[in-house]
């Protein structure tokens, strides 16, 4: 294992980036390529060396909005602000940054995840970050839940409710750990009881590679199961403590506990699966519905900087 | 299996497109979300049911040149025209059509591409469109090829280069064969060789679930193999025929045989994986290289209609 090269803080490391990678050592240049960032054309550490919180969720739009959204709660925005992205040159992803947070989208899916986070991990690593704790805001489809339920994820598990992902690396599987920050889910299960504006509960999250057979869903262009098999399934997962199911929080898991990072997933249910398929609520009500997971973590990370009138220590 | 809904033609029903899912006929109403498109919300036969070709790629930017350059290619495009998309309202995909083509975005990752299939297949099916050749365009990481060489896929393999697809339905491994159409593959090859303006080769093309370790890269946040593992997998990749390393080709192949789609997968190598990870040629080179997929495809449509002065009947 690479040593991480953040400060020591308190006389531990413990909080410092960690890269695996022997080989990155012997690089003159690290270009990250998704998202057109890289060591010998920008500066780094001047650029990101103060990020502390960053969030990450699928859709550009909604990661925009989040910068967007914390500026103004951090008493950071100014007025008629924009807020730039940083990826500019590139639409595999976007970046935006306000003070110590960045919000950064991920599209959808594993793989398209795990592009990011490799370049995330080095980027905060080539900033010599320190400290940093990483969120996942998101949608997904809840089990048993009112829509608009928050779910803060206890453990991500794979479709046989295994808190574990098998990742193929030369052709062979290696079984990896899914294991999320508890002391950081109930900071976060906190939050919502201090906002007392929607119902948030901690569960597990089902991880799949596929929205419609791989989430047992009737609505895809191929069904080879039946109802009862469908509601056989999710009464399973539901057993098995799963409270909701999305398609990127088991290798986020997995990569930031790889690498030193404090790491939460917090997804709204859009609909409950075990009632229907397609989403019924009016545009508006999911529009409010995708903002609480943001609204939670924005209230988190003033907490954590000590912001407005209500000032509670850690 | 449902039976295809699209008109005989030539008798024979064989160029429909098939949903293989017996639910779908109970839903008064099918919402394709990731498209923001339904079928009580728009008419889906007046709006696609003429679509013959559908592109696919992994950047909207890249998709929205497409249907700029195809429609100038077909003589279909007009002053200051602007192509709107189609999916307004969603940023997941983008989607844009001139005349008989389509061109949709997929993002990255299977998973990613295999929502968008999904609802495009369902898309085609409400349209009650027939006869449609569906062809992945994009980039790829090459095997001891020239950098900008174009590769058709002869095979999508797996990371032990196998033929197949392995999903997880219901908490069930369920594997899928991952051929393609080999009269495609080779209408397309004659394309390259009309236009001699690149080199192109039919090869096989590993599909795998990361970019980094998946794929033997050398430069992620993690690596725990050395340079001579590296080769030795990459070789062996070589000796089993496969030419590129990308990550959608397998579920679009295993999908649109499912679904009786003619498809094909026609990629650019970037750079040559046995000599490096990280891309080295400028912008503008490689700027070049990715409008060659766009560039071969358009000549094969444009064949296929028998567009232009050189006309060519197959």
């Amino acid at each position: 294992m690479k040593m991480p090269l953040g400060e020591e803080k308190n006389g531990a490391c413990d909080r410092s980036i960690y890269v695996n990678n022997p080989h990155l050592d012997s690089m003159t240049d690290d270009f990250l390529y998704h998202f057109n960032l890289g060591t010998s054309t920008h500066d780094l550490p001047a650029m990101f060396g103060d990020v502390k919180f960053v969030c990450v969720g699928g859709s550009p739009w909604r990661m925009k909005s989040f910068i967007e959204y914390i500026a103004k709660e951090l008493g950071l925005s100014e007025p008629n602000a924009d807020y730039p992205n940083i990826c500019a040159g590139t639409d595999r992803y976007a970046m935006y940054k306000v003070g110590p947070v960045l919000s950064v989208s991920h599209g959808m899916g594993i793989p398209s995840i795990s592009i990011m986070l490799h370049e995330l991990i080095k980027l905060l690593y080539h900033a010599r970050c320190t400290d940093v704790t990483v969120v996942r805001i998101g949608t997904s489809g809840g089990i048993g839940l009112k829509p608009g339920t928050v779910v803060v994820t206890k453990q991500s598990v794979d479709s046989v409710f295994q808190p574990c992902l098998e990742q193929i690396i030369l052709g062979k599987p290696v079984v990896r750990s899914t294991e999320l920050d508890g002391e950081l889910a109930e900071e976060l299960l906190q939050c919502s009881k201090d906002l007392a504006e929607f119902e948030t509960v901690i569960g597990n999250t089902m991880c799949t590679l596929d929205f419609y057979e791989g989430q047992a869903r009737l609505d895809g262009a191929f069904c080879s199961y039946s109802k009862e098999d469908k509601q056989s399934y999710l009464a399973e997962a539901y057993a098995a403590g799963v409270r909701n199911i999305e398609m990127e929080s088991s290798v986020f898991a997995a990569m930031c506990k790889l690498s030193n990072l404090r790491a939460a997933v917090v997804c709204v249910a859009l609909l409950d699966r075990l009632k229907g398929d397609q989403l019924t609520s009016s545009h508006d009500v999911l529009n409010n519905y995708q903002q609480r997971p943001q609204v939670l973590v924005g209230h988190y990370i003033k907490k954590k900087l000590n912001v407005g009138k209500n000032i509670v220590k850690f």
